[in-house]
């Protein structure tokens, strides 16, 4: 799909920032596991394993760590890969497009829902301009994660991005 | 993914056909609207409508009627298109890769279930290795499309898709 996509406000969480480094290092940030440890959850969390296929239908599995020990993984695929332009994943669907498993759906209990996440990166000047948008089934699924704290969780992570991008 | 995925037999249904058609007419056919609307459903049921956008996150929307008259709408999008070969489409994310709504799992109540469906073409001779492989999140929802009649009605369907190709 198009990576100038307009957000529905009901629907889907979405931030634009611009950072100061090339879209390539983003890319590469955000496409390769031992980068992910190092940036994808917002101190004091941490992302303790990562597994990465990078192609449509690959799994992009993750496991993030609470500051009191509890491990949370995530799995799921690419629905879209575009190199340094826009990546989209999804814990809709398991890896090799299977649809993930109904059980998954507890929004009030366990607080999961299914979301799918793109990232759209474009140049701008020498740095990027980065497109963060998560979108929903439903309205319910959108306001619990905007309740967890998105933008800021993402906002904070991708902070932590930058700065490992500027080390590379 | 692969176009020789190898099925997991609790969880995913497929058949294999040598079809005496070249692959290029069976993509035509699986691939317009006009096409899909005269061989998609075993007679006497009918595809009174659809609607095809041919690229990943586009959607695949099809209408249903039964003899009895009662009209089944199903809409999803194609997570991978590539052209003469493979063709992915899935009912568990809606156009733009959005999760679909939960509500759309309620296999008792409704035998409404998520699953994704891929078609495999490759030269055979003058003619085609048709391979339809419905992947599905759990047993129950792969048993569920079993007892529906998979192999039968998909298989007619081919018989009518062949018959079309052979008019074309």
């Amino acid at each position: 799909m198009n990576s100038t996509y307009r957000p529905d406000p009901k629907l889907d969480l979405s931030f634009e920032r611009i950072v100061d480094v090339p879209r390539e290092l983003v890319w590469k940030a955000w496409t390769s596991p031992e980068h992910i440890k190092q940036w994808f959850t917002p101190a004091p969390w941490k992302t303790i394993d990562c597994e990465i296929d990078l192609r449509p239908g690959g799994i992009f599995r993750t496991v993030m760590l609470s500051p009191e020990g509890q491990e949370f993984p995530n799995a799921g695929c690419y629905p879209e890969v575009r190199e340094n332009e826009k990546l989209a994943w999804t814990n809709a669907l398991a890896p090799g497009f299977r649809p993930a498993s109904s059980s998954a759906v507890k929004t009030e209990e366990t607080g999961n829902f299914f979301f799918t996440a793109m990232i759209a990166l474009a140049d701008h000047g020498s740095g990027t301009k980065y497109t963060a948008t998560v979108i929903h089934a439903d309205e319910a699924s959108c306001k619990t994660h905007a309740d967890m704290g998105f933008e800021d969780g993402w906002g904070k992570a991708l902070d932590q991005l930058v700065e490992l991008a500027k080390r590379m």
